[in-house]
Formats: C-alpha cells, sequence, structure tokens
C-alpha cells in the first residue's frame, strides 16, 4: 500500500506477527492506539464476521472486505452475507465488498487493493472515476486504461454490495470535486429507486455516467399474460431507464474507458456536425459510414472555409468534408494545421475528427503538436483516429498525455463522439418544466370501483373501460346486455355496425375462445352473433361465469397501436408503446420508458420505434394523431402511478389512432391484478 | 528497398545520377544490361506515360506506379489512366496502381513500397495476404498488424486499378503456395463477373477471403420503379454476393486483421458450440452475451467434463460454462491446465475461450504456455481473450507467435469466432450437387410471345402472365376482355368472387389509378366495377391505351409475400424476397442473391428475413408452403439468366402463399424493360 506513496498511518493486524515490512503489528484491531478510517478485510471466510464485530466495537468508520465465499456460492454464503449487512447496521460502520479487490484513491494514492494492477509503476491520477462489480475485469482494464495515460481519480470494486452499492459510491462521487465522469461496469443494480434518484443527482450535476451493463441474455423467465408483460425483458428495461436518465451505455469494453476520457477532456458540443479531416481517403469513408450509421451530421463546409483552403494551396483538388488531405501533406507541411484551423473556424461544425495514416517519429509528433495546438483555441471537441501502430508511438504519446483524447479504432472513435453529442442533447433538452404530472391521491370515483378491491385475477373489459373513462382514454360507446333483449336495446340506440364481446372475468382471451363478433350489421346479426358467442364460450370455458355480452360501436379503421404498462420487478411500473400485432409481437419493435413519463419521454417513445414512418403516413396516407398517442402514454404513465400496487400489467389492444387531430379510441384492454396486492390502492 | 534483406539486383533510374546509394545509376530503362522483372514507376504524373512507353519497348515485364494525379483527381486524370491501361493491353506488361504505395513481398524481402511501413526493423512473414485499395490506411495498418506479430505474405497496395484489380491478385494468390487467408481493404469490385469468378476459385481452394467493403452510405441514387429495384442499393448487394460466396465480411478495421489471424492460425471448428475457460465471473458474462448475440451455442458440460473437475478440486463451486475458476486458481495453479484439458476433451465444446484477467509477470507466461500447450494436443480452435495491458505483456508476446489467436477485446475474440465458424459451416454445405439450372437456352414458347421484341416499357399484366405461364409460376385464371361483353362471358366461366384490372402499358400503377376492383360478387356488381374502371383510368391518363379488363379470379386469402428480380449495374441479375407492403418499404426487410440460385441460397434467402416466422406461423397458424416459395425463387432466378437482356426490373408483388402444402399464387406482376436492350432475347 505504501508503494505508490501513501502518506498516513498503515496499522497491519495478525496475531502472529511482531511486525509486516518494518511496521509495527497489532494483535486485533481493538489494539489499536488510534481512530481507524478503515480496515481492509483479507481473513479466511469463517473469520470475516469476528472480524467485523470486533471492527464494530472499536469504532472503526468503514470495512473493505476482499474475502470471498458469501453470496457468490450460494444459499449458505447468502446467510452469511446477510450477517455482514446486519453489523453495518448495527455499528454503522460502512462497508465494501465482500469479495471485491478493494478500493484506490489515485489523486491520495491510497492503493487500498490486492489488485495486481498495482504492480504497475505509477498511478496516474485523473478525472475518472471507476465503479466496477467485476473486480477481477476491473483491475485487468485499470492497467489497460493506464497504459493510455488516462488518468482516474478512484477505482471501486463494489464485489457482492452486501452493504454499499455501486449507486452509493456514485452519489458520494457527484459530490466529490475530484471526479468529472464516472464508468461503471455492473452487473445488476440492487436498489433501483436509489439508483433512480442518483442519476437524477448525477443530471443535476452535469457528470455523465457511462455504464457497461453485462448480462444481457439472462432469461427473465417470468411468466406473463399480457403483450407488455412479455415484451419487457430486464434488459430492454435498463436500457429504458438509462435512455431516459442521460445515462450513456455502451457495448463493449474499450467504449467504456475511451467514452468516459473523451467525455473528461472534451468540452461538450453544440451539435452532431463532423468535420473529417484525413490523410488517408479510405480512412474518410470509413468514419463516414460509422457517423452516418450513427445518426451524425457530415455538413458541406461553409463557403468561407472552402475559399480559404483552396486560396492555401491551389492544387489541393477537391475541398470538401471529408477534406483529404492526400500526399500533399507531405510536399506542404502547413496544409496540415491551416486545415484544422479552417475547420475549428467553420460554423458549420460542431466537431472535429482528424484521421492519421502511415506517420511516425519526429514526423509523428509534429502532427500530435498541430492537433493539441489547435485544441487549445477552441471550444469545440476535437478528437483524433490515428490507424498505425508502434512506428507512431511519440506522436501517440503526446495525444494521450493531451486534452485531445486519442482511438486506434474509427468505430471506437465515433461511438465516443456519440456519446458526446448525445449527452450534450439530452443536457440541452433536459428541464424542470414539462415535468410528469401524477395523481398524487386518487379522488372518490376510483375509490367507487369496488371491483378494484373485490375482483381476482384480470379486470373485465367493461371494468377497464370504467377505469379508462375515468383517465380520460376515449373508449367505443357501449354497454353490458345481461340478456338478447337487453342487446337489442342497446344496439338500437348505438346503431350499427356493431360489436359483440363475452364479459367473463374468467375468459381473458375472448377472441381465442370465440367471444368476439366483429362487423354486425344489423339486428338479424346480432341475434345469431349472440348465439354464437354463448355456445362457443360454453364450449370454451363450460365453468365460466358469464357476467353478459358487451355491446360495444364498431369504430372506423385506424392505425392500431398498443399502450401498456408493466411492473418490473426492479424498476417498479414501465409504460410501453409499439405498433399491432406482428410490430410487437414478432419483431420486438417496441419503446419503454420507466413512469412517471415526461412530455419528452413519451415523443420519444412514438419516435423511436422502427414501425414509425407507418404513423407518419406513408404512400400518401395522412399521419397519424400523433399528439393523441403521446396523452395517452402521459395518462397511462399517471395510470400507472396510481395503480402500480393494484395491476402488475395493463393492456389497451388495440389502441386505434385517427388520422391529423382525429384521436384515438381504446377498443380493447386488459388489466391484470398483483396477486399478492389485491387489495391496495394508492391514495 | 535493400533495408530489409532482398537479394535481387536492383537499377536505379535516373538521369540526373551516376550512383543512388552507392548503386550504379541508369539514364533510362532501355540502358539497363538485364531483363527486367519490375520498374517502380516515382516520377511526377506527367512522365508517366513515357516512362512507361519505354519501359513497354524495353519488353519490361511488370510496373508498379505509385505516381498520383489520375482517375483521383477527375475527368483529366480519367483520360491519362486510360492511356496506362492504353500501354499495359499493347505491350503485355502487368500493371499495379497508379498512385499505389506498392506491394511488399514479406517472404522475399521484396519491398517494392515507399510506405514508411518499412521503417520497422523487420518484416514478418506470414500466411495472410493483405490488399487494400486504400495505400496509406494499409500501410498504417500494416505496421499495427506486425506489432501483434501477425505474419504477412504479401501487402499489395492497388490503388486506382487502371489495369490490375484487386481480384486479379487474389487469383495470383490462390495459386500462391505461402498464402493461406486474404484480407482486403476495398472501397469495390471493378469488374464484377471476374470477381465471382475468383471467389468460386477461392472456395475450390479453401482459401477464406475477409473483406472489408467501406463506403456504405453512398447513395446509388438509382430510380426504379418496382419494388424490388428500389430495395436494393449498391451496400445490400455486396453483403448478398459475400454471403453466397462464402466471403467473410467484416465492419470494423481490427476485425479485418484479426479475423484472418484467427482463419490462418486454427483449424476449422466443427461446430458453433463454445466452452468458456475464465478467471473473471464478469468477463464470462460478456462473452456469453456476445456469443449469444452472434447465434453461438454454450452448452451444458458433458457429464464427463463435470464430475472430472468437480474430483479436480471439491472446493470448486460451480461447475459450469462459462467455467469461473475465481482467486481460487491462485491456490491451486494447476486447476488453470487442467480445466482447459477437460475442455478440450469435452465432445459437447468445438470451441474454446480462455478469458484472461490482470495477470502479470511470469506467471502470464506460465498461463500462456499452460494454453499453448493444449492448443498442440487439439484440433479445436483454442483462442484467449485478454484483459489486462502492458503488465501481461511477457504472457501475451508468447501468445502472439503462437498458434493461440490472441484478442485484448472479447467482442473481437467473439467476432473472429464467428467467422470461423460461418466459413466452416460454409465449406461444410458446399458442394457441387444442388447447382442451379439455367436454361441454356430460351425454346419456342417465349420466342413466340412478341411482345418481348415490340413493345416498351413496362409489360401489361396478361403479357406478364403469360411469361410466368410459360415457366411454371402458378396464376390465377382469367382472361382480358376487350368490351363488358366478353368480361361476363369471362365471368360466367371462371364463377364469382372475381377481380378485374385495367390493362394498359401506359398504366404501371394500377391501383393508384382506379384500375383494380376486388371481390366482385356477383354479375351486377361486375358492371358497375367495369363502368367505375373505365371512367377513372380515363381521368388518370386520358390517352392511355387501353387494351382491355384482366377478369381475374379472387383467390382466397394467403400470406403475402414479394418476390423480384433486379439488375444490379455491377453485379448483374439479383432474386429479391421478402414480405408484402411495410414489411419490405419500411423495414427494408428483405434478402437478396446474385443470379443464378441454388436451391440452398433459396432456403437462406427465406429463413434470413426478419418476418420469416410470420411464414413459419405463429398464435397457432399453420406453416406457409416454404418449398412452394423456393421453387418460386428458383425459377425467378432462371428467368433472370434468361431475360436479363430484356428486363431490369420483375415484381410478383404479392405472391400469396397458402399454408402446408398449398403453393403459391402470382397475383399481380410487373416486368420493367432495360430502354438499351429492348430486342434481344437470350437464347
Amino acid at each position: 500500500m505504501g508503494n505508490h506513496g501513501y502518506k498516513g498511518n498503515i496499522f497491519p493486524v495478525n496475531p502472529k506477527y511482531e511486525e509486516i515490512e518494518g511496521i509495527k503489528c497489532y494483535p486485533n484491531t481493538a489494539s489499536i492506539p488510534s481512530e481507524i478510517d478503515v480496515i481492509l478485510v483479507a481473513v479466511p471466510e469463517q473469520s470475516v464476521i469476528s472480524v467485523l464485530e470486533e471492527a464494530g466495537k472499536a469504532k472503526v468508520k468503514s470495512a473493505i472486505i476482499y474475502s470471498a465465499g458469501f453470496s457468490e456460492i450460494g444459499e449458505e454464503g447468502k446467510r452469511k452475507q446477510q450477517k455482514i449487512k446486519q453489523i453495518a447496521g448495527e455499528s454503522g460502520m460502512l462497508i465494501c465488498g465482500p469479495n471485491c479487490v478493494g478500493i484506490i484513491g489515485f489523486h491520495h494514492k491510497i492503493a487500498m487493493s490486492f489488485s495486481q494492477f498495482l504492480d504497475a509503476s505509477k498511478l496516474i491520477p485523473g478525472n475518472i472515476a471507476f465503479i466496477s462489480q467485476s473486480g477481477a475485469l476491473g483491475g485487468a482494464l485499470l492497467n489497460r486504461i493506464q497504459d493510455q495515460s488516462i488518468g482516474i481519480s478512484y477505482f471501486i470494486s463494489t464485489g457482492n454490495e452486501a452493504v454499499l452499492e455501486s449507486s452509493d459510491f456514485m452519489e458520494y462521487l457527484l459530490n466529490e470535486p475530484s471526479t468529472t465522469v464516472m464508468m461503471a461496469l455492473i452487473e445488476g443494480i440492487k436498489d433501483a429507486e436509489k439508483f433512480l434518484r442518483v442519476a437524477d443527482l448525477a443530471i443535476r450535476k452535469k457528470k455523465p455516467i457511462v455504464v457497461m451493463k453485462v448480462g444481457k441474455t439472462e432469461s427473465g423467465g417470468k411468466a406473463a399474460s399480457s403483450h407488455t408483460g412479455s415484451m419487457t425483458g430486464s434488459d430492454r428495461v435498463y436500457d429504458a431507464v438509462f435512455k431516459q436518465k442521460g445515462i450513456l451505455r455502451v457495448d463493449e469494453i474499450d467504449d467504456l474507458y475511451l467514452t468516459a476520457s473523451a467525455l473528461a477532456k472534451c468540452r461538450r458540443p453544440r451539435g452532431n456536425r463532423v468535420g473529417i479531416i484525413t490523410t488517408t481517403g479510405g480512412g474518410g469513408v470509413i468514419l463516414t459510414d460509422k457517423l452516418v450509421e450513427m445518426g451524425m451530421d457530415i455538413p458541406a463546409l461553409s463557403p468561407d472555409t472552402a475559399a480559404k483552403l483552396k486560396e492555401t494551396k491551389a492544387s489541393f483538388g477537391i475541398v470538401s468534408n471529408p477534406l483529404d488531405l492526400t500526399a500533399q501533406v507531405v510536399n506542404d507541411p502547413l496544409l496540415f494545421p491551416k486545415s484544422i484551423e479552417s475547420f475549428v473556424q467553420d460554423e458549420n461544425l460542431d466537431i472535429i475528427v482528424v484521421a492519421l495514416a502511415m506517420v511516425g517519429g519526429e514526423k509523428s509528433r509534429e502532427r500530435a503538436s498541430y492537433i493539441i495546438q489547435a485544441s487549445h483555441a477552441t471550444e469545440k471537441p476535437i478528437v483524433t483516429w490515428w490507424a498505425s501502430g508502434s512506428l507512431s508511438t511519440p506522436g501517440m504519446k503526446m495525444l494521450e498525455e493531451s486534452q485531445v483524447p486519442l482511438f486506434t479504432s474509427p468505430h471506437r472513435a465515433v461511438e465516443a463522439l456519440n456519446a458526446l453529442v448525445q449527452y450534450s442533447q439530452f443536457l440541452r433538452n433536459y428541464n424542470d418544466e414539462g415535468k410528469p404530472t401524477i395523481s398524487s391521491s386518487v379522488d372518490n370515483p376510483l375509490k367507487n370501483m369496488t371491483f378494484l378491491s373485490t375482483s381476482y385475477g384480470s379486470l373485465t373489459e367493461d371494468e377497464g373501460r370504467e377505469i379508462l373513462s375515468y383517465y380520460g382514454i376515449p373508449i367505443p360507446k357501449g354497454g353490458v346486455s345481461k340478456n338478447l333483449e337487453e342487446a337489442k336495446k342497446i344496439a338500437s340506440k348505438l346503431g350499427y355496425p356493431l360489436v359483440l364481446k363475452i364479459v367473463s372475468p374468467q375468459i381473458k382471451h375472448k377472441t381465442e375462445a370465440g367471444g368476439v363478433k366483429l362487423n354486425i350489421r344489423n339486428e338479424e346479426q346480432m341475434v345469431g352473433a349472440y348465439q354464437d358467442i354463448m355456445r362457443s364460450t360454453m364450449n370454451y370455458k363450460p365453468d365460466a361465469e358469464v357476467k353478459g355480452v358487451l355491446v360495444q360501436e364498431m369504430v372506423p379503421p385506424g392505425k392500431e397501436v398498443i399502450v401498456g404498462m408493466t411492473l418490473d420487478p426492479q424498476f417498479g411500473p414501465m409504460v410501453m408503446f409499439g405498433l399491432g400485432g406482428i410490430f410487437v409481437e414478432i419483431l420486438k419493435d417496441f419503446s419503454l420508458r420507466h413512469a412517471p413519463l415526461r412530455e419528452r419521454d413519451a415523443w420519444e417513445m412514438v419516435k423511436e420505434i422502427k414501425g414509425y414512418k407507418i404513423l407518419e403516413g406513408f404512400r400518401g396516407e395522412k399521419q397519424a394523431d400523433l399528439g393523441a398517442i403521446v396523452s395517452t402514454l402521459l395518462t397511462l404513465s399517471r395510470m400507472a402511478i396510481d395503480l402500480k400496487n393494484v395491476f402488475s400489467e395493463v393492456d389497451i389492444n388495440p389502441l386505434v389512432v385517427y388520422p391529423d387531430r382525429g384521436g384515438v379510441k381504446a377498443v380493447d384492454c386488459l388489466f391484470i391484478r398483483k396477486r399478492e396486492a389485491d387489495k391496495e390502492v394508492v391514495g
């Protein structure tokens, strides 16, 4: 621990030794003649509890437990880990681990870790905090990260997170001035509410969080009866929450630290317009491919820039973006800095990427220094992609140690740029207006719906319709008939064409049961349809309790979408949106957000599905009433918060959407109760 | 050029010098007293032609032209380049370039290049040939590649490809024994037929070709009137051709050489079942995520392996795949080699991935040597992912110099593994049976279709139907009526329900023109529909020549798909398949192959679209007649070859597919003629 220059007191504890590496050793924590900030627990697993208990008595403030053999090995380990939690609760001790490789403070040279990474010759301090649930992988990456001169403020291996979890450390780091960017390698989040709170704080503090969340393919295995329920696997939920909270999710390990480094080094770009300067035409094409794929803009240069560049060198060839300097740059060395300067001044560009190929030795230092100089004179991010290898080390090292991010892969460069752009955009669009409205209390009409506290399983459609009505979601006209005569009466009031649907708490999938008849055009057809329904449903489920038949107006056709709510076991109420039928079921083309939604979230949900073009109108069709969808999603969000203790899943399927400002109609709905919480209603 | 040990003769040519670097210099090529294998042309662009002419006269066998200033700078440059081509034709000289950085032969130390890469201390020979259209980028990558001890046979910078193009070099390399794998960085292919021929030869020689094709986002800008035509951008065409020919396309630069290296080092795996041994649990999860995403299998270990591993170490914890060795591996160093050995012997596994974390110094060498030893004793590919950095250099270097591929990114490792698996699978499935049948001559019935040589623009539907009939593609019954009376007669033969469609060479989009009436149930409705059609189409296009009205049986509903043919400007006839409507138009969910198709190609086309599940049957529906689709695609392929000089686009939209063995029906078709070649019919 002292190897890296830590100057504070260290007290080894071991009953067998008098001293360790020349430092006096104590038989136990109690015998240390000093207040203890933190103990590092590296004893066999069976001694951990007694060491902690002793430390608790000695008023030790915190502990880092390296020892393994807890929740990661199964049930017995979980019980022992519970005991750690209990000691923390009783003693007030802050505990990191168990099964972690510890914590390293790079600024204060506090190396409280047993990671072999500490064999590195020096610790490079910086502004990025690195939180890793995986200790072994975290330590390995630290080595790679610091090889590239990327500075770190803290490395925190959280291990099994018996007490302190990733979010706790993030919260600390948000208030810790040396950290400006956080990156986290996690498999999951324990306390979702805490995480959401910390994420909100991170937005206010403008400190970006880059996350690599692994374990995408875990099969949730959750049985779900509604579309919404079955469509929302936990990884999609994480994706949705991250997006909503401006957390930058990356898919590859290299993107984790390279993106964090770009965020730590660069100012926030004003937009997504990228200028490319390259000494290799092919490199310019590769960058263009990837930038376009990520939705970035590669605009034309301003006439000013073009004129300046043409003047710089008459035989320049083609002046465009990407700007290919060709071998010309060898004959005219000033072409390089002049081009960068013109790009920096071009008001059409927000970001500049410089692509370098095979430039070695002293020449590589010259190129690097031109780039670094230019970066000092502008607020625009300048990033570099250098395609060659060891021959360019001199220049690469200069860039690594500068404020200019260096990438050896164009793909990693563009991923990081995209994160920069996304984060800046998120902060720009984020404001406290447009905050979601939540019904803080549920008023009488909802309380009067006795079925909310008495029935079980799923609601019948007429009950669901009552809730939708209360929330102001448009539904087709209609009513429940107890017999054919009543049905005829309702029909004569509504007029034809009509729809008949069975109403039975035991029949959730009405169409499957033969309990739905569409497009009934007159009384004669209705009589037949009524009898058919009765016969089919009787065959389908002879013991079903039939409450009647819903007689409903047949609404005109429109675009069919699904909106829904599901309770995620971790994050709670999630709102879902997608196009009807195969889009959601087969193509998994749906969007998801955590409730409560802001209006912006709802608009994003509508626009981010692949099938959005269908709603926009194609082949000369009119645009669907997008505003009405957004308002339905916001209402559903409110409903989700109000009723999250009553229902685990809500589907409105289909919600028919009409063109222009024609609104929506919830043509069918399914409300599925939570088993455990049948009687609670919020409010 | 002599720096790297080349022992042959070098003759500098320059009229101004007597000698260069101690070697006698000649005023011109003619004065060299020896047969010349190759001249390196590094003169200003304006002297290139005269140098070549002189060389031609001196019977020089080949030339590499470094000089730039040709087709890359515009029209004038293109003309000059044409002259180079002409000299090559007249003299028989093989010419590489212009605007290239040259050729390097790594085994013979022939460094015929001006790339600064040659500053490297040594050339590492190997089995991978690297062909790059971009010289600057190619040279830069060579430096990076050789830093990782990846050996190269030849580096060939093809430049503007005035004469020799990438395919020519590939053809040479396929017959060159030191090269076993080729990788190519290309923006495009000049001679598509030559490329296809070389690709076939590569399959026979079992030499894999890894390609990074850049320039994905070029906007084809091709106006197309059919669905098939508008859906097939040139990058999708490249994708299709590569897939069909077993060419491994990569998207990232690092994948290019890492995949090539894995292919050069590893034997072909027997399947896609991967065993993961890891010292970091998190690393195992990351590999799993990516392997599952790529469609690889991570099977359970065989009972034998599980038993052996449990015996090896009782306190092992969980024995599973991925196998997490945990910190246990430090206490029991033999656990590592024993685990690898058990995995190698497990008949459930085809490939083994070993993930290493923070292991430094001598320990890293120990781990590496265990892996290398294991790899000698098995035919199964073993690959490694090492997450740490410079502290593990000793072990990493050992792996780099061994036959075990080393990756520092799990994503790159899995991409390379996937390529290994795909290529092996391709070779296994490839055989000369199932070769496509092509009508070598078109016989009389087709010749009798006078409209093939007389009409212009697009065919009318009845003409299209005649072609479909000839090829045996099922169409609905029907006939063209010249007037209402004829229509009634045809109707009475066919029976109701019926469809009426306008027949006019000037009306391509019949529905838009109001020229289609569906579901006509009786004669009365037909009379009205007939008159409606006449009125609407008259309004739509008053000068349209109306040849009549097609009276057609209304076929029962089924799944609607689109099959089509389009002529790619480079590759020629391509066959396309997709689901009807929004799937193709909005989601771009279609598959494409170059004609002629093999039966396997057709099956792949059907199965690779995202909407395949819809054809398979979902929600209890029956499977659509996939065999009938495949056979239609094969017929279309035959038709594409026969008629590629007549039609530029053919659409069958919709082709209605019935369940089980119910077959298909081509309900509508559109044949669009090539403008230039209206009168040629193959055969």
